[in-house]
């Protein structure tokens, strides 16, 4: 017998990325940025006086509330706070979800999506995307309470247009949650959407863009109704005190944030075609990684080989994506250790010696 | 039209006391330890590199895992970090309790608990204690799937023995989750539970004891089987690189833990003595504040005026406790501040002035 509910009691969990603990690893598995935060992050972290930490943080972490207003041009009654932008994805579903209420969403995808969604016990109706992962029409008509669009997706790398979206909020009788995790790296970005719909919500983290997924630190942006309902359902102090203060200096650092992209993008587009260059189909990508399809069915093989060099990057045996390798962008030196690292591989075939 | 679940509508949501900006008042209101974290904290701190934020943190806190197992004679198995002690509680009734599932535990206590309740739409069975806050015998044969015992519960300051709550547990076909949030202030705890029975879950704050308030840490202390079902519940990053550093630095100085509990304990035992002479019917506490009872019906009265004087102490204005103010211990100078002030309002009587 289980002391758990039957839906969690089936539930195998998410598995987070593997997390190696040796330091002079290549480690370009789960995303993160590969370079270190805003220096002045730095700067407020020695400010930090024990009285922050002794008594409880602000409940709503008005400061970063104000501050993440003003960059994306809303008040701040239309931002909330949360531990990483899983928290959000987790208040979301719980507010909007239940045996009744079904969870829809285009896959491939977040594969943290079908977790929750078993978690909350509500039904998740996956709609696979187009040949491009294009927004597939029948996700406006699947009656669910919450449709969540992972934009840039992931694992794909690949966007769909902002007007794409508008009209898909405006079909949509439910919830929009646009999981904007890594619309850093991407050209556009739905925060415009507030204005004009009621029923949608925009999801941001500071884990890739910031370089901050050691903080933990995400935001929604949304109309006033859905913001007050959503604070009822997240932990009273869900960000802490420091997280609070951290994440927003790291917001207000723009130009540091931007020329940190920049650099980022810039390297996405070499390592794009050194890949293709060794034979791999490299889709564009408009995140902080890159998907790569191998030309045979070595992936899993070729996933393993870096790993014994030390080059750790994202595989998954599962259908539709058993032939591709999911890359972080790193910084220069890690990508050409990548690429040289791939190349011996590659010249050796199926020799596993 | 709401697009919220008709349970999440609602409900009001959980209110957090009352958090004042101005620096110079005496907060007696949520809690809060009146010292500073342990100065190692800060030292800690202080040597935070920028690689510990820019990459995410481990998903278990093993550092954290291993320190409290230690501390608690368990294994780091037994142990489950989590994001301030209300992230287990919201994480626990996820994991048990639903519309079928019941949450049962007695009040008054922590009203956090009905909010949660209302929020994964389950029952709330309420049993009220005894005339001297011990445990009513109805509460094993609820027949809930999750029963709570906040021990020291909040707002009476009162405990019930280790061997009733093992002999509950005992009886119960649920768990049996202890909320110790304030246990560092006891003579007593239940940590050694877990050995004998596989439905109990002790839960623990470094809010109070460890003066962490702003850092949101706590920790589930249970058989493995439990721990590894509440895993697949929480969010896989809910707890963050800094306050995994901090907490288990905090946790293994229980030198200066020790002082600090044994000066606030001192200062208990003399408020209460204080406010009894000035007429107020003051319980022994077992945690770090009182429940103060007004000979009269002023407390709402004695509430506001201290408030006028920038003195914070928690009132509510609910069946049961309307006539009472809970009032955490602060330092000997905030205590006087305290009692210097309820003079001139007492000897004010019912003049506004």
């Amino acid at each position: 017998m289980s002391y758990f509910r039957d839906n969690v009691e089936r539930t195998a969990g998410y598995t987070p990325g593997f997390q190696p603990k040796a330091p002079e690893v290549v480690k370009l598995n789960t995303n993160e940025n590969p370079y270190p935060p805003s220096p002045r992050v730095m700067k407020t972290l020695a400010r930090i006086k024990p009285e922050q930490l002794r008594r409880y943080p602000d409940p709503l972490g008005n400061a970063f509330r104000e501050a993440a207003a003003e960059l994306n041009g809303v008040r701040p009654e239309n931002i909330m706070c949360c531990n990483g932008g899983d928290d959000l994805l987790s208040i979301a579903i719980r507010a909007f979800c239940d045996e009744r209420r079904p969870l829809a969403y285009p896959v491939p995808t977040y594969s943290l999506y079908p977790v929750l969604a078993r978690l909350q016990d509500c039904r998740a109706i996956e709609i696979p995307f187009g040949e491009k992962f294009d927004l597939p029409a029948q996700l406006a008509m699947t009656g669910a309470a919450l449709t969540m669009v992972c934009n840039p997706n992931a694992p794909t790398g690949s966007v769909v247009p902002v007007e794409e979206l508008a009209s898909l909020a405006d079909r949509l009788a439910g919830v929009l949650l646009v999981d904007e995790a890594y619309v850093d790296f991407a050209e556009q970005n739905c925060a415009s959407l507030v204005r004009d719909f009621e029923n949608v919500i925009v999801l941001r983290s500071l884990s890739k863009g910031y370089s901050l997924a050691g903080l933990r630190f995400g935001y929604a942006i949304a109309q006033k109704d859905l913001i007050d309902g959503l604070i009822k359902v997240k932990d009273s102090y869900n960000v802490d005190a420091l997280a609070i203060a951290l994440a927003t200096t790291a917001l207000k650092d723009q130009a540091y944030f931007r020329r940190n992209v920049e650099k980022i993008k810039k390297q996405r587009e070499v390592l794009s075609e050194q890949l293709r260059s060794l034979g791999f189909a490299v889709p564009d990508s408009r995140s902080n990684f890159v998907f790569a399809r191998v030309a045979d069915d070595s992936a899993a093989r070729i996933h393993e080989q870096l790993a014994q060099r030390n080059i750790f990057v994202r595989y998954w045996n599962a259908p539709g994506i058993q032939d591709k390798l999911r890359i972080s962008v790193g910084t220069k030196e890690q990508n050409a250790k990548l690429i040289s690292a791939l190349k011996e591989i590659l010249s050796a075939g199926g020799d596993k010696s």
